[in-house]
């Protein structure tokens, strides 16, 4: 099931004694503000620029001209794995983020506490943002109350604030089942419903869950239901130290993100949310692993919340321990994002993802600060994010030659 | 089973009164030394500068990003062909390079004179490279002793120093058997093993000449064996002939580059191993082909030497002929490399080969030297190699327009 790249990219696969670095800075991309500026642009980064001096930059077309990622798709594609061809449930991904063990045949789901008013209207879809403490005491409560419906049984997994996640196992799942979320706040509850003819059981299912669950959390003031969406199974990925004789961790302090690690045959580890905490866990596991996949999850938070100096502040704050892992002397290290983030937008955009490569191999091609505008000028170009993988391989060299 | 851009480019061409000239240096691609600038940066080259002022400039990326093309998928991206989809075994470009008749069915490998220990350990797999003429004593010794083994009849190819190569014709034949060859010195021999059914016929034939060559050859004090590798069969080609309407000319002073030629149609012609030989005979079948290969072998070699000043050396004497080959006036100029070979890494890089690009109907991008990070800023971009021979025809006026 590999595509031909990727079944090359095997075949000249080689252990190496290298050790290679991709820093990913969550919704890196930004757009130019009311001063003519990125974030990225605007930030202080004097130890990025340093970098890009040195070495190789360009820009990562993270899926696909014009297609916006979700952080599934962006870091797929980051991983080596064009998102078009391997997709990945955000279900899934939480479940996994947060530790949980998910089989072949499982069905997992995103939760979220909601407040549920008359006639199955929901008014609040996040139960007014409930504390996570609260939260997960209604998890508790909900795994000693419904611990199995129709054979199929049901592990949960708390998250933070309104949010947890389950997992459905039993035969005859199947993931091919929509959304029992109304999507927006004050319409009736939408319930799940079979895509495919398969998807049957697994509505029925979904639904008596939900049933079973209001029943269970009557009485409580804002909590007093729940949605399930992002229906998802085990996905068919091969697994990065198969494909590519790595030995790859990712370091990464929220679940979504160690998930997605965790995915593609990561060892994930946990770890606070600052990036001086982030080197010193890397520092720690140098020796142990090949290949180190880095994530900073703030740069999108800031960037969803609209708040651009929050953002450069974000950018400011990786750029300062640039040098404590620089100490580390990786032969390869990439800086990139797995999506644009513009704070101007609130959101995630299309745009490319700036990208800075150093090894001893580069050709620098003369830009000296990292910025968007800048890393279009790079030598790399623009390149399909999916193939950045091959590219640090060959930089690590990797890779034989292919062909004679 | 051509790809669908073949398929169209097969479509539109079309015959016209144009001279098209692809002036390819081997492993012209560099990276920088210590003085920060590549072999092409570093060396005077004012008429290819002067060409890249008048042409266009860009990269090409050989095979796919981050993958580094042996001789044989560098060369077939630039006749056109995606070397990913046509791949071509070594043991037939050596064949056809001595000017070797091949047929369908047919197998042929590499060999080399190599030094056989007791117990068949391999104690040099080159020989302490013997003497041309030495092997050429040999290879004819062999020939007289082992003409067919169990009905299949043998071939021999003389080859430079230790090399030389065989043809196996007979019925029955594959060329899905492993190398007979231990890969290193001082390892025990590795004989052929087929590597799906139909290669057990195939292995035994290989690993009895193996047997029957080593008792031919017993007393000599070097070349007392020998080993064979790469093994193949014809490729399914279309030829450049067929699919563009075009005659094309390949002039290579060394065998495989001939070969590589001759397998995708070219008439092909061994020049000196000098630039101007090779104009002058350009000059001499001028009116005779309306397409020219050039190859310059030492740009490549002098980099897998890691002889940056050598390599410098051979990019300026091709510089110096640019003159003469510019006397004849093609209408299509492209000066360009099959891979890179960075004299500091010795051997073949991923590193896109830059181009420069010569006709009537370019747009001059204000690239006024021909280098690597020049090149990078050029507006042809960075190119698929084997999508540069639909643009040197549309340069040549050899293609109709798409479509109404």
């Amino acid at each position: 099931m590999l595509n031909k790249r990727m079944e090359i990219l095997k075949q000249l696969a080689t252990e190496a004694p290298t050790k290679i670095v991709m820093l990913v800075i969550d919704g890196l991309g930004g757009l130019p503000d009311k001063d003519g500026m990125t974030e990225l642009e605007r930030a202080f980064t004097p130890n990025l620029d340093e970098i890009a001096s040195r070495g190789e930059t360009g820009l990562l077309e993270m899926v696909d001209v014009g297609i916006t990622p979700g952080s599934g798709p962006g870091h797929l594609a980051l991983f080596g794995y064009d998102p078009v061809e391997f997709t990945v449930g955000r279900g899934i991904l939480e479940v996994l983020g947060t530790g949980g063990k998910v089989s072949r045949g499982d069905v997992c789901a995103r939760g979220n506490f909601a407040t549920w008013g008359v006639q199955d209207v929901i008014l609040d879809r996040r139960a007014g943002r409930i504390e996570t403490d609260k939260s997960r005491e209604l998890v508790e409560r909900l795994s000693e109350a419904i611990k199995e419906i129709d054979g199929v049984r049901i592990t949960y997994y708390p998250g933070l604030e309104h949010r947890f996640s389950v997992v459905f196992s039993g035969d005859g799942l199947c993931d091919c089942v929509s959304d029992a979320d109304p999507q927006k706040d004050g319409a009736s509850m939408r319930w799940a419903e079979p895509l495919s003819e398969e998807g049957s059981k697994m509505a029925d299912i979904v639904n008596k869950f939900i049933r079973e669950a209001r029943n269970v959390l009557d009485g409580e003031p804002k909590a007093n239901g729940c949605l399930l969406r992002g229906f998802s199974g085990v996905p068919d990925i091969p697994h990065l130290g198969e494909l590519y004789k790595i030995k790859p961790l990712g370091l990464a302090s929220y679940p979504m993100y160690r998930g997605l690690a965790s995915l593609v045959g990561m060892d994930v580890l946990e770890v606070e949310n600052n990036p001086i905490k982030l080197i010193e866990e890397l520092q720690a596991r140098w020796d142990a692993y090949d290949f180190f996949y880095l994530h900073v999850k703030h740069g999108d938070s800031r960037g969803e919340d609209g708040d651009t100096l929050g953002k450069i502040k974000v950018i400011e704050e990786v750029d300062k321990v640039m040098p404590l892992l620089m100490e580390l002397s990786p032969d390869v290290l990439v800086v990139t994002g797995d999506h644009s983030t513009p704070s101007r937008m609130k959101g995630h955009s299309w745009h490319p993802s700036p990208l800075v490569l150093l090894s001893p191999y580069v050709r620098p091609d003369g830009i000296s600060t990292f910025g968007e505008r800048d890393c279009a000028r790079g030598s790399l170009g623009i390149i399909p994010a999916w193939k950045l993988m091959g590219l640090l391989l060959a930089h690590g060299r990797r890779l034989k030659k292919f062909g004679a």
